[in-house]
């Protein structure tokens, strides 16, 4: 059961722009990339935090320690894309990601890609050592069911 | 015993500019994807051949179909930075290469990063699926020895 | 006056993400001209044309001739930013577009940026040499009123 | 005459890398402005210094009022580029760069862009406002002949 203003998934939307092309005229395999973190941070901004908070003491920031992505089909300009983000696992330093890429603009949504972005809670001052997750936000955050987790959808 | 003219690695050499970083100080991790794919095409160059070719027929692509990267250590502007690329795998139609990062402007080389990246060759023009690598540039790649695909640096 | 269904302004909002900053902790100086571009694609959306049309025949691209920017201030992490842009100059091969960037997120809008964006209608097979703007095209763009091309608000 | 270790001009050398291209096929506008700030920082580490000093105290930044650039012809993947950057002004508080864009892949070099960026000397902790450029940098820098900055080479 989900907690009182808990959640474990979110979805960005997003639309390929030119300078996300390269020549092959798809969107560059590094973009996806750029594309999870959009995802991350509107999640964050969705339980009311900044991925990078000024007035938070001690300040954290959130290094990644993995980031991967599997490529099913290409994303093309103008494709109207959802990111959809849902939380892996949880632990007490460390949050994994799992990110399905769907074109939107078909038919029917087709995932086209699917990614995984695993990042551990920093102090970003000074030690630059693994930190508790600050329980203000832990407690906001929980992991999705294994059956959403590990459904397929291509 | 390496074949007359073949290759399994290869070492590229790149410093970190201002814009691959972001505002935690350090490199973004999504460049880390575009650093693996410069070693790749230097790769391919040493070989001789160009990863887009324009006189080939029919033209190949090698759309990737997996990529990721496990971070140890932060990689900074100026950091002076070797992509050491090494065949890992090598099917008729995919190659899988794993890269590792070292930074070199300390006291000695040292591991910060290790990536992959599965690729397959592909006809560019019209039906855009898995072909058979071209034997010309087949038989000049081979697979890196495993224990050195195996060794641990950090 | 304006013509039926003619325009000469479009105004986009953007997120500014944490891959568009660098290590100075503000937005990369050569990412405004990718938000240029950005409004430059949405204005040709909203005229019910792709800047990249896969069925018009002879296709056309638009490659730049000129763009500039001057920075008033920084623009950071999560600010919103409204990208309008505004048709300064028609001639029968090319458009020219300035570009003002509002921060959004404090008291009133403040105008952060300035930039200015030249491009030639170009044939994009084969020759490649500058070509009409298409009928179709040229009667739907307007030049802005210069009273609002001359405005300065900082 | 040029002072005793005093320089007013650099030529960098890079290849126009696949995540440089956009669907168009040739490299995308907005990374000229990034290549322009390479030639930038290899200047300032040919003089000794880097634009990014952790020691200086106070340190400085050199944020950007103004940057653009004229293209004249496409760089393409695999096209090896000098950057050769001016110093075109020099005031207490703010350097300018005229910066050109030569292909070297032909036979003889052509000019494909040109470019320019003026920046101004700030204090990069607190306040954030200008400051002059201290004179250890300073007296390193000259400006280039006036004849050479007017050179025309298309």
């Amino acid at each position: 059961m989900l907690g009182l203003g808990m959640a474990y998934e979110f979805k960005s939307r997003r639309r390929v722009e030119f300078s996300d092309t390269d020549m092959a005229g798809i969107m560059h395999f590094s973009n996806f990339f750029r594309f999870i973190e959009t995802a991350e941070h509107d999640f964050f901004r969705s339980l009311g935090f900044s991925i990078w908070e000024k007035h938070r003491h001690p300040r954290i920031g959130w290094p990644r320690v993995h980031a991967s992505c599997d490529y099913h089909k290409p994303l093309r300009f103008e494709d109207l894309v959802e990111i959809h983000l849902l939380v892996a696992e949880k632990r007490s330093k460390a949050i994994t990601y799992q990110v399905r890429f769907r074109r939107l603009n078909g038919e029917a949504p087709e995932e086209v890609a699917r990614g995984r972005l695993v990042c551990v809670s920093h102090g970003a001052d000074g030690a630059m050592k693994a930190t508790d997750i600050p329980e203000e936000i832990a407690s906001k955050i929980e992991v999705a069911p294994p059956e959403l987790l590990m459904s397929r959808e291509t």
